[in-house]
């Protein structure tokens, strides 16, 4: 095997909470399927440690047959535990392992010589720092700009990437405001039910209810009011029938959001969105081209009657340009090529 | 170093839920003490791996300040995953890692060449089997002949041992029947209380309440009626205190015992047990001797006239026998001598 086939081995560690590609809510998983596809379609030779009903083109191996937030029976710690220390315990197979499971993979990277790189799709909580802190001579991605920790040993940010083919261009707008995401204060939904009143558009609410009791205090009080409706959780069909009625998305989180592919997505269809400019969220709107980043709701109506002058063309090929797969995994082929010369510098 | 030497390196893996040993409830964490101070006692070199408020004679290694049940600011999965790892990552400075650490630790130990032996303090639930399933291959010890699961490559059971000065011998029978332990539905509270009530002797009860709605539905409606007092949860002192007032302890388990660590304490301080016969209460007490095996209720209330009968002296000397931290760390100490022999065969 010559050094540059050697290279060319990646176990990709998905989370085990959705199946990759998630049916319908699941945003790591999402991504690392995109990746896997995309590293598979360049020729890579990757290893997909996922849930068993994982869909992939790459070799999909498995010892959690499905997804612990879909199926009760299934103990998430030990899913966990079973499902990372598998790929470790294979690290020898490998050239790289690409990890996308949060502080958890780090503490059994010391205990192989196969390198890892994680991509961080967030930080939890406050809690996991000091994870982050003790393994900080590792290798770490950043989904955006914005959302690092000082000290870590990052190689670079490479945003996420969304497979444009699943998300047509929607040529003409649409009449109704558009909320997609979990239902969770930290995604603003009370925040967008503002703005469809005060502005007297339609809103349609879709997305996973995380916090039931927001949901029940702050959201189902005003559906089926104000031409407000609430649409359950939707799978892509669905995102598309939303983007195709859509005017533009409504992205009003109220704390710093890590990358946003939802944004993406509803540019990558053609829709203008109107988001709150905390966090990534100026790194993926191009404020006044693809979209408009406002500071609070009055803001975010008195842009509503600009949204005719955004070029939905722009904000697809924007989308094109910065964050599809190709543009993302050829950011991990940079990272990866970085990994390998350390190690080929360290041995030489 | 000497071969001999070289075999005295034991990294001692204790739970970090309580401090090691435990202020008052902690079961697990109380038996790696004792196996620590035993062992040290007896010239090994013993690295203890708990929380950094732990109290021990060997050498204290930790990575977590304090147990994350005596702490809410530590989130228990950050801690368990930094605390179990820390102890894998240093293990070439080891001959041997004995892991009180749950089906967790399992998920190491093939990442490392130094060997590790498993004491299974108890299967907490069914999902846990197949992480044994997995890795049975790797040593274990039972603490009962009872608490086996098969197919797993059991090297004995040791039992577990008590540090007899703290339960001294009371010379002469209180007045009244004791609970004490966890307030929960397996530990069959509420028939202690109905063979109180039958027999129309005090209940005294004591320990701490894991299962809110069974203490406030099935035993705090008899608190302060038929003489049944809760005295909460007790620290040793509090313990001698209850078995010098006992006239028996009442541990009508209502599912099957893993060892029951409080039946010997009662039988060290000469205290007679009255114990349901499942799982290990019967290798524990020996029936009529040091207490009585009652399978229900009214063969409890049958058997309490006859605990005159029972020989106060026999009761601590058969745990000094059977129960003493010594035959614990002798056991521990073949067990050890097993694994290495093995090695030394594979080697040579």
């Amino acid at each position: 095997m010559t050094a540059t086939a050697a290279k060319n081995r990646i176990a990709m560690l998905s989370p085990v909470a959705w199946r990759t590609p998630p049916r319908q809510y699941g945003a790591w998983e999402t991504v690392a399927s995109n990746i896997t596809e995309g590293l598979v379609a360049r020729g890579w030779d990757v290893t997909l440690f996922a849930t068993g009903d994982s869909q992939t083109t790459a070799r999909l191996h498995s010892v959690v047959d499905k997804g612990y937030e879909e199926d009760a029976s299934i103990d998430p710690k030990v899913a966990e535990y079973l499902h990372i220390s598998e790929a470790f315990e294979r690290a020898a197979e490998f050239d790289l392992i690409h990890s996308h499971y949060d502080f958890m993979a780090l503490t059994y990277s010391r205990l192989v010589t196969t390198p890892m790189v994680t991509t961080i799709h967030g930080f939890s909580s406050s809690q996991i720092i000091p994870v982050y802190q003790k393994y900080r001579d590792s290798n770490f991605v950043s989904i955006s700009e914005s959302d690092r920790s000082p000290g870590l040993n990052y190689l670079g940010t490479v945003y996420n990437g969304i497979d444009l083919s699943l998300y047509p261009l929607q040529p003409t707008a649409g009449d109704a405001l558009v909320f997609l995401g979990r239902i969770h204060p930290d995604k603003g939904v009370h925040l967008a039910i503002e703005v469809a009143q005060k502005s007297g558009l339609p809103l349609l609410i879709a997305g996973i209810i995380q916090d039931k009791t927001y949901f029940r205090e702050q959201v189902e009080p005003h559906i089926g009011r104000d031409q407000i409706q609430y649409l359950g959780a939707v799978d892509n069909a669905g995102k598309n029938e939303l983007f195709a009625r859509a005017k533009a998305l409504l992205h009003l989180n109220t704390i710093p959001e890590r990358f946003g592919l939802v944004l993406a997505e509803a540019n990558a269809a053609g829709v203008p969105v109107v988001a709150m400019d905390l966090g990534s969220c100026r790194e993926v709107i191009k404020d006044g081209r693809t979209g408009f980043l406002v500071n609070n709701v009055d803001e975010a109506v008195a842009c509503l009657h600009r949204l005719s002058k955004i070029d939905r063309t722009e904000c697809r090929r924007n989308v094109e340009q910065r964050f599809s797969v190709d543009t993302m995994v050829e950011g991990y082929e940079r990272v990866y090529r970085k990994i390998f010369q350390q190690q080929a510098d360290q041995n030489s």
